[in-house]
């Protein structure tokens, strides 16, 4: 097929992937263990099967380099899967590049994001574990979204803890997950301990992100029946997200191409493990690609932070994992792109950047809006505030490109679509939106509350 | 391929209509001529000539059956076109039904509805006009976000009047219209003179749709520049909208599948035209097929309405349409479709109801978001409340041929998806929904308004 003759690169439904691939069989250096927080000592399987069932655990610490999709998961990824590749013709054009610039489009999910891929998979082991509730937090609300759907193809109930302030700000966020069947609460509530013992210090708390994940892993470590589900971070979520970069290889296969660059926004990690992972082993067998993570210039973890010890939560209830982090103390400025404002970073991208296999990047809102409003202007699409991330590093390759006269090849993630999130782009039309230089002093203040192991 | 195989059917880019189908050269009886709002004679195309271009009057009067579709429309098809046929799995075990349920899917448009195939196609022929610059009225922001991104897309200007009240209650809509570039002006506004005239009157007037088509009429009429643009109800809108029938058609042959039944919802009537006109010439040569427009028991056009000459607007500025119509007095109450709230139909679709080609059935608002929660709960995706009343009929459907055993082909068109309007669902999932009894004695007055011709 012409390389230039499409607009999109369609795979068939028996192209889904058949095997996750887990990067940690190819990892020149293996992760460091998560330690128990109260221990130090590494955590066991014994101390995690509380909150978590046995195949996801398995899933964690794994050395399998293909683990298969159970047939009941591919089921359900058929409902949008494979996702489209397009190939971003008007955009090139707007910019005069000679780059050829690819977008991998999750928002075609029916949550309109990337993270229904770990969603489906974390409910399904769950099921088969006997379970039959799960907990989550969420804060911008993809999240949640995503695992009330999931929740509710397997028949589990689902109870999200949702950060007070967002909850009372993005009703629409918790009327989807209530249509989805998922019981939301808005965080702090009075159904936990950790819960009243912040209620009780302050009746009017906003909530946080910390606050809500002690919720729910309290709530879920109470209750036989019950687990805990995390949206990012883990090796189990970033391995669900490489159904993603595998179809882009096949997709990128089927037009001739292979990509000199491969870009994902990056809070988390999972949407960047989606797409940069399945290349790993391409880069280790001595291919030029370049992965590039692009984080908020407002919470630059991997571009600023530490590669330390740190607690997963600002309570310091989780294991202590060995990544890049700004400090679990450390609370970024209030960006629209509420997915990346996580203080660390997944223990798998953590690890694969500092051992130089991995690029990073970070860039103002500012400059991410502009990005984004070319993008829709152009392809149509109105992008995620987090997407526009990518886009805007994306551009900045196809420029350079421009500039020095070479034509590359540019894949990024569009991770999802921003329908959900346009008080963002009525914020920047109308000039509300504010970058805030990053405050090496405060990081300095946060990164003095890092564990000692 | 085993129809029960594919979760999707998906068509390749070659496979994007190259002519729209043009049900006036099959109709049984031609449709009455519009007449001119002033004299009551037929109007002539220089009556339309002001505020349309020539490429689009040819359309609405043109016997041919097939109208090539220009190449520059199909390029910017291509960034969703084909859009997906699903086959709904999911919600056929939910209904344990014999029947086979299958639904295009046009929230894939980067707009999220099917408003972008004719919005594209308006920009393209007034572009080429020489137009610079188009204006068009809204009411929720469907039609309006489509045509705001259409005009950017051939680098025209684009004014929508928006009702004032949902300029106000729903700024999420003008936001998405500004980032495509548009200009989004609250109806009624003192740049016009019949804006003004209402301000007069009643400066805190909410605005109706009414008053904003006036004043997109007047202003198109006033520039040399500027052209107006309907989302709706004119024969060229129907037309443009057949590639989704068209592609329907293809997808179910892939399948072995022939429909028994095409349901659509119908306000205006562009949406259904577009999967059921395409099936007209099957029907007039001896298939089965039924094909039924779904409208909401608060406008019940089709099944309450009467067959006679009307005002497309309620100031009575347009030409004499012949049609369904409810009176052009008529004021629906406030329900969450509001895309369906139209006093009228597409002359197309009532012309060949009243030839008994199609047919038509009401249906209430709870019941449709009861359909649309069960929806989201099975196939995933979040449907737009007017695409959820072909939903309803679908599954009313699917359970007729639980109850006689039956297993019939169901294709429905799944207009758009819902993240836009999800204050509905918030809604309906409060229990603040209310279903009114349509009044007969309001329609028996609103009928004496209809202007003698």
């Amino acid at each position: 097929m012409s390389r230039d003759a499409l607009t999109k690169i369609i795979l068939p439904e028996d192209k889904i992937p058949k095997y996750w691939y887990n990067v940690q069989a190819d990892m020149p250096n293996p992760l460091d263990p998560p330690l128990n927080p109260r221990t130090g000592e590494p955590a066991t399987p014994d101390d995690l099967l509380p909150i978590f069932p046995m195949g996801l655990i398995e899933q964690e610490v794994s050395q399998e380099r293909y683990i298969e999709i159970p047939q009941e998961v591919r089921e359900i990824y058929r409902l949008w899967r494979p996702s489209p590749l397009y190939r971003a013709h008007r955009l090139e054009k707007a910019l005069d590049t000679p780059c050829r610039i690819y977008y991998k489009y999750e928002g075609v999910s029916p949550v309109g994001s990337h993270k229904l891929n770990s969603a489906i998979a974390q409910a399904f082991f769950n099921k088969i574990a006997g379970i039959k509730r799960l907990t989550t937090e969420t804060g911008a609300g993809q999240w949640g979204t995503a695992l009330a759907l999931a929740c509710r193809v397997f028949g589990l109930d689902c109870t999200v803890y949702m950060v007070k302030v967002s909850y009372e700000q993005k009703p629409y966020r918790r009327s989807i997950m209530e249509t989805y069947g998922a019981t939301c609460l808005a965080s702090p509530t009075d159904r936990t301990a950790s819960g009243r013992a912040v209620l009780e210090r302050d009746p009017d708390t906003p909530g946080t992100l910390a606050i809500a994940i002690s919720e729910a892993v309290e709530d879920a470590a109470s209750r036989d029946d019950t687990n805990y589900s995390l949206g990012s971070v883990l090796n189990h979520v970033c391995l669900h997200q490489t159904v993603i970069g595998q179809e882009v290889k096949l997709q990128l296969e089927m037009v001739d191409e292979y990509p000199d660059v491969v870009i994902g926004c990056c809070g988390g990690g999972s949407n960047f493990s989606g797409i940069a992972l399945p290349f790993i082993p391409d880069k280790l067998a001595g291919t030029n690609v370049r992965l590039i993570a692009v984080e908020p210039a407002a919470c630059p973890t991997l571009t600023k932070g530490v590669f330390a010890y740190d607690y997963g939560d600002q309570a310091g209830f989780t294991p202590l994992l060995k990544m890049y982090t700004l400090g679990h103390d450390f609370t970024p400025p209030g960006i629209h792109a509420g997915g990346l404002r996580y203080h660390g970073d997944s223990p798998l991208i953590s690890r694969l950047y500092h051992d130089g296999l991995l690029e990073a990047r970070a860039v103002f809102q500012k400059n991410v809006f502009e990005a984004a409003v070319l993008f829709a202007q152009t392809e149509g699409i109105l992008p995620a505030p987090e997407s526009a991330h990518a886009i805007r590093a994306a551009v900045d390759e196809a420029l350079a490109g421009k500039e020095e006269g070479v034509s590359r090849c540019i894949v990024f993630n569009l991770s999802g679509h921003g329908h959900l999130d346009i008080s963002a782009y009525d914020s920047y039309l109308n000039g509300r939106i504010e970058d805030v230089e990053f405050s090496d002093e405060a990081l300095a203040e946060s990164l003095k509350t890092l564990p000692q192991v």
